[in-house]
């Protein structure tokens, strides 16, 4: 097994230290309780936004740390929930007398630590709520999850969020517009090869030269179905329909669309898939209003993809819209 | 073989449909000649920028199109140069008062396109000039080239062009910053992985599980040498020495310091790469003044990366630093 790394057991502390590095003005590195944090966070004018979750998704959550955006990332090893008590430092880190919202992608894990950071929190007088994310239509239960599971739709909660937040909103505003965005974004992905972790010689699973995993989720867990390689076209209907009966989408409806690639396909693939989700929506009457292309939430190197969709209002539309900054350069 | 993909044969013009799709109101996607133009373009008030190149090096030159960036990209088919007379169309198609200027990186084939296009152009009486990019330090001869071949160190080239275009320089002017900014770049990649054309159902070459490409083509072509995989830290230097030494840089020097994922490794990866190249720069007193860490110049699926380096001095940072656009959309 090759990559880019020295003794795996340092890999997440040693790609933060570098994240770090190469944004010396704008973050913070704590590598005592392995956190991310704004350089200019706290402030008592607005409520602070923490996400965290399992390593292995980058550039979630830990490349989203920056005004209009994450006030702190608190990353667990690849694939495993932060600690309690690492949860509890970000919460003391970035407290603020407007509160402090915790974000969690639905896995139990994570919902332990964050729940019981919470307490612990809370226990201490910091304000502070937590909102849990399920946008992954593929399965109702997985491995790691009781419900749905949280996966790329992710961003659009924090973007939301975010922008309320720098807007002076107040904690309750703020959990409702995260709740209400949750509630309208759906997603589902594909992998055509599994992911091999930092620690393990062997991917996680096996898939055979012409099979694929439906449904996949970001830890390599089953998805719906396993089979064939089917051209794009029939794959992204394999994806779509289940995401647009789901909520239901329907005509008339404008959507934020994110073609999110899990690690190791390549943007030409992602930018491929768009073109037909985009004719595939508009052919049923649902506008793409807005787009993402790109990797949000990944999973190691999988080879895969996942398509996402938002419904958008006048209010989502405007928080999406927002200015935000995240420490990676793209030009 | 497994991608997002429908026909290989139609792999180029449906990534390139995408790209448009996303991009409705900036950039335009002509299919007759498979060129993607910025929708303002040309414009009399500047010089335009054009940059072709074989496809299958995505973001590379597609998604870079738009304001302080290029004015159309002229790609061909996977790792093929664009015929000549779609060079010539592109030339004619965003044709200012102020000039065209045509960038290439160094590959046989592309030379001769660009060379006989360029003649053809002159004739009808479009200012046109050609501009070769040659920042790899790896090898001095390669599969597809005489002399250095161009990779990921030409984005800097079309970031330095592209601002002094938006900036109104005339023709010779941009030309001379051109050729300054690819003298003071250097690049080495290596590949952890081979990669799988669309239309092959195979590698493009042989690499064994615990084996290496140690200065890679990104198109596979050989590197300087092959050899066992090594840890993170090692394998920085066996890249970062090589271009160190070339230019030469030196203690004192500022630098612009970009780490380039080659279409299948994660970002989290790279940023634990840069992490290593910009300590070990700095114990050499050379200053990370800026940095550009993900995917910029790919190999379709390769695993791998590569590292660049440009020597800053206050010319060339003002114009690494001017506002441009491109059609990727980060958050």
């Amino acid at each position: 097994m090759k990559k880019f790394m020295n003794d795996p057991k340092a890999f997440v502390p040693e790609m933060l230290k570098g994240l770090a590095l190469a944004n010396p003005d704008t973050i913070v590195y704590d590598p005592k309780y392995n956190l991310i944090v704004r350089a200019d966070a706290p402030s008592d004018d607005r409520v602070s936004i923490v996400q965290g979750s399992g390593s292995g998704h980058e550039p979630a959550h830990v490349m989203v740390v920056g005004e209009g955006m994450l006030d702190a990332a608190c990353p667990g090893d690849i694939f495993a929930a932060p600690p309690t008590d690492f949860v509890l430092a970000a919460a003391r880190r970035v407290r603020s007398d407007k509160g402090v919202l915790l974000l969690v992608n639905n896995y139990t894990g994570d919902r332990m630590a964050f729940e019981m950071a919470e307490e612990l929190a809370a226990a201490e007088g910091i304000k502070v709520r937590t909102l849990f994310i399920d946008d992954d239509v593929a399965v109702k239960d997985s491995t790691y999850t009781i419900g749905r599971r949280g996966v790329a739709g992710n961003f659009f909660v924090i973007k939301a969020v975010g922008a309320a937040a720098a807007a002076g909103k107040d904690l309750d505003e703020i959990v409702r517009i995260g709740e209400k965005v949750n509630s309208v974004t759906r997603t589902m992905g594909v992998a055509l090869t599994a992911c091999t972790p930092p620690a393990k010689s062997e991917p996680l699973f096996d898939l055979a030269d012409d099979e694929i995993e439906l449904g996949v989720g970001i830890h390599g867990e089953p998805g719906r179905a396993r089979q064939k390689w089917v051209p794009a076209d029939e794959l992204v209907d394999l994806l779509l329909d289940p995401i647009v009966s789901d909520l239901p989408f329907s005509s008339g409806d404008d959507v934020a669309v994110m073609v999110n690639g899990l690690g190791g396909t390549p943007i030409s693939e992602l930018y491929l898939v768009y073109g037909i989700v985009h004719e595939k929506l508009t052919a049923q009457g649902i506008t793409p209003a807005r787009n993402y292309v790109g990797e949000y939430c990944t999973a190691l190197d999988m080879a895969g993809a996942s398509i996402t969709l938002v419904q958008l209002d006048d209010e989502i539309r405007e928080l999406l819209a927002a200015p935000a900054e995240i420490p990676i350069r793209t030009f």
